[in-house]
Formats: C-alpha cells, structure tokens, sequence
C-alpha cells in the first residue's frame, strides 16, 4: 500500500463531509514580497504600511488574492487531485484581513454531489474557508470541480446540487471594520479616478502586456502550495493533451488583476469574487492582456464599492475588449472572464 | 475616455513641477531576500544585522542599489512611460540608511526642459527623492530622459537644461552618522583589501559571469515595481527595434556592483552615484561579466572612501578590461559604465 | 596581482588550519518564502508559526536543509572555487534550531588532505559549522572535495584521511530540547503515517515530479550565496564537460525533499545527513522524481527518528524504484542517494 497521498476519488466524497487541509501557513512580509515580484501588484494598500493604516489597518494587510491563492492551493491535494476540470467558483467573501505573521489552514464542507451520466466522473461541490490563528474565518467561497471516479462500478451518490448566488448581494459583502477613506490620498494611490467616475456598464482597456514564463508561474504556483502536477511536471505533461505544463489559473487571475491596476489604481480592496471561469488554457511564452468592465455600483458602510468583471486575454491586446459574441462563445484570445467586488474610495 | 494612465509626454512637463508618484512602498526583510536572490550581493553589511551593528548600523539596511531600483521604478509612471531613450543620471546621493518596515515614497522636479530641433522628443530632467515616512529624504538623484511629444505641433517650452555636476565632490557626501569600522571584520566581509589598498587607476577584473535568464529579470523588475513595457510584453517587443524584451538597466547595474564584490568586498555602502550610462542593451541569455578602475580617493569623517567606475560587458570576461578607444567609441561588448562613491575601513 | 579571490588551490591548505568564511547571514522569513516558492516544501513544521508552537518551537524554525545550503553556500569561496568533485558529505548533525533573525556565519576546519597519484590534484577534508549570533554551533557536517593544485610541482603533505562514519549513531543525534509531539496534529501535517507505521526496508515512491528551470535554480542557489561558477555561467560552460550550467547539487535535495513530503509528511525535522552522493548531474528542463527507502529507526529522547534514503531520479518517474545494481551501479536516471535522520511523532 501506498503511503503517498492517493487523492480523494468522486466515491470517496460525502455529502456534509468536513475536510481539514494541510498544511497550515504563517503568511510573512516574504511571501507579500514574492507576490509584489511574481505578479506585478502595485495598489498601494498591500505596498505601504503607512498608507494602509491611513485607511484604518492596522499595518498593510496581506492581498486578497494572496490570501484566495494559498487558501485555494491547500484543498488542492484533498479536493482537486484527481480532477479533470476547475469548473467555477463562487460566493467568495473576504471577511477579515490577513496581516503578516498570521498564520492559516483551510478547511472545506462538500455541499453537493452530482455523478455525471457517463459514470465515469462527477462534480464536486465544496464551500472552503481560511481560518486565521483566532479561529476567525477570512475567506470563504464555493468551487466546484469535475473529479473522476477510481471505480466506475462504484454506486452514484443522490444527486444533489446546492444553489449557488450569481453574484454575492452587496449586503452580504463584509468591509474591514476600520477601513476608511477619509484620507485616502488617489495620488499616492496612483490613480484620480473614484467611486463617481466610474459608470455602469463602463470598459477599460489595461493597455499594459505581460509575458509569463516557465519559471515564474511555477515559483507563484509552489509559494501558494499548490502541488496540481500540471503545473510542474513536463515530462508527464508531454502525453497530455496540451503537450506541456498548463499555468495555474489563478496566475492569470492575480497577473490580471495587477494590470488593472492600469485604470482601477484605487480598487486595492477586494470585498468578494462572485464568480470566476478560465475559458482557455494559459502557457508558458504567452503574453498576457487585460480589460475590465464595470458590472454594478454600490454603497456599503459609506464607502463605494464596484462590481468589476475582469477579461484577460492571451497574445492579443485588449483595446477592442475581446469578448463572448451573441452566441455565447468567446473570443479565442480569451483566457478569464472573472466577476468580483472591490472597495473604492467615494468623493 | 481612458482611465488608464497614458503617461507624460514631453509638452506635459513644466520647468519647477513637482510630482508625488505612486506607489508608496514598506520595503521588508522579503524584498531584501529577493534582491539577494535575484542579484547574488554578497556585501556582508546588507546580510547579517550583527555586522551592521558592529559598523554603527540600527540592523542590516536596505542595500542602496535596492533603495535606488525602487525609487526609479515609482517615477516610471510619470516621468519615463513615453521615454525614447534614458539619457543619465547624476548628482545622485544616499543621504539616510533605509531599515526593513521603512515606507518610501518618490517625488521629483523638473529642473530642465529642452526640445530637441525635430520637434518630435525632447529632453525632461528631474531631480528625484526618495523620501521616508519620517519625511525625510535617503536619496536623491537627478535624471534626464528623450520624450516623445504627443503633439509635435505643441509650443516648444523655453529651453533651459540644468548644470549637472561631473561627480559628486566628497565633501557633498553624507556618511550615515552612526557609521564606524572600528569593529570592521575584513575575514567575514570576505576580503583583505581596505582603503590603503587601492591605487587611483587600478583596475580589477572581477572574473565571474552570470547568464540572465527572462524569467530572473522580469521578476527582480517586478520586484522595483519598475512597468516600462519594453522589460515585459514580448509579443509588443516583437515589432520593435531589438525584436525582444529588454532587460531593465538596473539589473545590468545591481549584477555588475555583486560581481564586483569579487575584489571590492569592502565597499559595501555606497555613498553616491555620479553618473552612468547604459552603452548597449541587454537580453535574456546573454551572459555579464565586469572590472572596475578606481578613479578617486576621499576620507570622510575619518572613513576612506573610493570612487569607482563600474564596466559591465557582456558575452565578454573582462580580463582584458573592455573599454572606450580614444574615439570614444566603446568596445562592442560594454553595456554599462557606471561612476559611482563608496565607502571603504581604512587599516 | 589580482584582487579577486582565487580561491584556495590543494596546495594552501594545511591540516588543522581553521576558516573562517565571509559572508555572515541573517537568515529571515523572506529567505524562507523563497525557500518554499523554489522548493516547493510543505512541511508544516517551517510553515506554520502555531503548529511549530504547538511541538515546542519558538516559532517556525528554517528549515534545516536551508541552514545546510546557507552555510555550505559560505564554504564555497574557500574551499571549493577551485574542485574539480564533490565527493561526498558525512556526520552532518543539527544542533539547535535557527529562528528568523538568527545570523549565521561558517567556519571549516581542515580534517584531512590527501594528494592524488596524478600529483595534480588532492582531496581536502574539512569538517565545516553553522554558528549563530550566541557563538552556538547550529550545525555541522564534514565535506570531501578533489581540489586542483596550482602549481603540480609544489610537495604533497603527508597524507592523512579522517576516520568518517558511515552513519550518525542515534545517540549521537541532537534533538531540540523543547521538542515534543504531544499536540502533534498529522491531519493539519498531511500525512496520517506515525514512526510505528515505517517498516525497515519500506520503499515509498513519492509520485510527484518536478521540471526546473534555469531561472529556478540560478535564484535559489544564489539565495544561499553560493557562487560556483558552474551554475550561472553558461557562456564559460559551453567549454566544459557537458556544455551548459549544471544545477547544484543542493537544489537536487531540497527538490527532492520537498517530493518526499508526499509519504513522508510527519517527518520534518531533519535530525542528521549520513552521507550524500551526486550520482550524476541536472540540467535545467530535466524533471526530478523521488523515492525513499527506511532504512533504520531508533527512538531518541521520546521522539520517534527515521534513517532515510533518499533517491532523485531525473527524466524517469520512479514507481519502479531505480536504484544500483548488484555490481554497484547506478540505473542512468538516478542523480543523488542521500542517507539522513528525521525525528517523527510516534503514537
């Protein structure tokens, strides 16, 4: 018998099954510096310790983003291992912030179970959330993914599916309790454009292109424990369909997410993801491009707050914004089509 | 409208404007972790808080080349987005030690306009600081850039170009106060060779090479926070001059000052910077190699100090010293001459 | 006369002779995340600040294959620049944990030398300590290397080879004092295998396989300072045995390592290396698999200890275990046989 972890089959899940992950993470001014290097991060909130207590932390707290990676890369091993497909995630809230020296685990709750007709795989619903040293949940959200089944004769599970929000309803996103923008200062921040300037429905091109090699996904991808062997195996990678190592998903969600800084310099804050789909595959010596389009506005606790939807492209500029045609397929420069919520200082 | 940052052009500019840029940054234990890794400084006063202690230090500073590489990088952004070209700096100092959980942030002036008779680019110059969260200024410097005008049919300003000194004299360099060598362990700083050592003229080989990969520049460009597009879009880089990426000067200057302490291991403050050129460009796989000549002499309260010309050439070891003819003009293989202060023990 | 270091030649070294090494380190949590983004290690122990707490850790210790390549890394310059082979390692023992903020330095006394037949080259012994800033020896191991004589004509010392130990006896193993397991948590570790769970002989293959890069290991190696001209100069490698950068063996174990945590999870702690022997090289694009062997178990102070094997293999998965043979060599695949001691929880 094998003493290497086998993964978890689609047979092997219950339904209200409650799973504690390894390994836990005291998360470090390294790590926040590995962020800043590896994904190109400049919102001012993450970057200064000075202009986070202006807004009412207690020092710069660690990315949101950051913090997802790390929770998401430890139910890889127990949830994602023998998966054949990342199919979304949802109702993701960010409830309190991660400072340096805090140290997570993640633990997850299966909320559903559904075989698929070939019987040879299943989806897998799971509700994860990090967990601070104070026992406090930081993050929490929904994914679901299609896991293979180890023995095809083994009996289905009762379908059963939970209802997963669209989007998260502004009244349930949590604001840090201290956040304030009174004397938020854009130019600092980088960026004069606030809660006002924005309108519904509004797109932004990032302009800027980032080529993403071998070696720096796999460096972000191992600093959040993400062990998903398609990501680090080359040789086993040769007989996949691809034909060589895939990037994480969430490198391009935070290598994104850093372009748009490039328009959205004062979005630093991330409230909740509402919903997330990698539409193609991302590969080392592609390049990177970014829009964002501005989905909903909303107030909460006097501060602003913008739904944002976050299209990143592979090897084609953004300025023409690459998108789903009527028929609901999307252009084939597209890579991500995420849809999130940031705070955002108000006038 | 866009809301992305399109940069200065050069009829943007006014003589006597000051800008705050973006982003502030807490610079950490992390990013002198990185800059160790990224570069391969071995100058003992960055690595161990005891040595730095025993020379007067509070703990280990921030290397200034570190300090240096963020500071440009805020002033990209407004001063350097439409650059042509990156003409030199001068005039630069490091006026206050940087500690881990420092807060930076970067302001210049303008100290210079001068359109250039095509009535295409002209030149900016700016005197730019790095200011601490104490308010107080660790480093200065001033540049000047070829801009591009948006509107070539904009009024030329008044030229006016700043006088720019030739060296900083010594007697304009600021020694942290608390700096001493009383204590000074040449054997852990790794060489034998103090002030008295060196002769004006001497040259030094400094015999190692290293190969700089994509992934390695990219990342350490990342790390400054450093967004000029030339360093990271390469698909956008296939349609210019070179073809490829090109590798942030900085990272030609932060290699060569690590090789050198292959010779110069005592030289670890560095105290000014009076000017440097980027001869010739550098991309990934190409190999740098460099010598050093030591030009000038000073004592500052009772320290010794040298000023050094720093060669870097690449695909080339440096045995022979790879320099200017008498034409000037420079041997194929230099990318760098760099003219900059430190401080040296005397015995 | 050069100012650079030439490194020692066999003839400079004498029997007895003490070296002190520059350059003296504060090991801190940046260097750590490094270790983790280019190592991929999950060994909760290093990770977590509450779960090292919870086994009477200060906090999160580095991680003692770190510390090695740290203080190995000082050795280089003096004693290595000029090897032709490393030979091998032995009676590698670590005494005290090392915490972030510790600053390390290495000293290197000569154990042993021995000239070869050929008269050009010779084998140093030297047995090398990691000591921190209250002069207390956190580790130690003996290293042989070939070293090249600089002048063949210069007379051989007398030959005097130490007696080595073919393993550190489990009495002579030092765990940390305040180290227990009483709380130990193998859910949040990752593993639900216990000291009584290894059986002598027990093969494990670790599964996982990792492809690295030259960026990767060139960021890594510099992190531990080690300068050997072998691993960053591919220009002066185009003329050598096998024409490009080879990898340091250090990044071949802690790879290695970081795999063997799929099997081996509870056994963080690294108690001792018994020897280690490169079998043959890596390249960058090669992909590293692992397996290990128990090969002896022993109970010091309480705690569980596992003699382990470690074996790397490149370009081949190692579910078939590849290993010497009865003639005593090698399969092609494997690249390095390690031999060390770990502590691990008993039930």
């Amino acid at each position: 018998m094998t003493k290497s972890n086998p993964g978890n089959f689609f047979e092997d899940f219950r339904l209200g099954q409650v799973i504690r992950h390894a390994t836990p993470r005291t998360v470090t001014v390294g790590d926040a510096s590995l962020y800043t290097a590896l994904t190109g991060s400049r919102y001012a909130l993450f970057c200064s310790d000075v202009f986070a207590k202006d807004c009412g932390f207690q020092r710069a707290p660690i990315d949101p983003l950051l913090v997802f990676h790390i929770v998401f890369g430890k139910t890889v091993p127990d949830v994602s291992l023998n998966a054949v497909a990342n199919l979304g995630y949802a109702e993701g809230r960010f409830l309190e912030p991660v400072y340096p020296l805090d140290t997570l685990h993640a633990v997850s709750e299966v909320i559903g179970l559904k075989e698929n007709a070939n019987g040879k795989t299943g989806v897998v619903y799971v509700r994860s959330k990090g967990i601070n040293q104070h026992g406090r949940t930081v993050l929490e959200y929904v994914r679901w993914v299609m896991v293979n089944k180890k023995d095809t004769g083994a009996p289905a599970p009762a379908a059963s599916a939970p209802s997963i929000a669209a989007a998260v309803p502004p009244d349930q996103l949590m604001c840090p309790s201290a956040l304030h923008f009174a004397r938020y200062d854009s130019v600092l921040a980088g960026s004069p454009y606030l809660y006002g300037d924005y309108a519904i429905g509004e797109k932004i091109d990032h302009v800027d292109g980032v080529t993403v090699e071998e070696a720096e996904h796999q460096i972000v991808t191992r600093l959040y424990q993400n062990t998903a062997k398609v990501h680090f195996d080359a040789l086993a990678q040769k007989e996949s369909r691809f034909g060589k190592r895939l990037i994480y998903g969430g490198v391009v969600i935070s290598i994104a997410r850093s372009l748009a800084f490039n328009g959205l310099g004062n979005t630093g804050w991330i409230l909740g993801l509402n919903g997330g789909r990698h539409v193609s595959p991302l590969f080392a010596g592609d390049t990177i491009y970014a829009w964002s389009q501005v989905l909903e506005k909303a107030e909460i606790g006097g501060l602003g707050a913008l739904r944002l939807r976050l299209v990143a492209a592979k090897n084609k500029p953004c300025g023409d914004f690459p998108d789903r045609n009527e028929a609901g397929e999307y252009d084939p420069s597209v890579i991500l089509d995420l849809d999130y919520w940031t705070a955002i200082p108000k006038r």
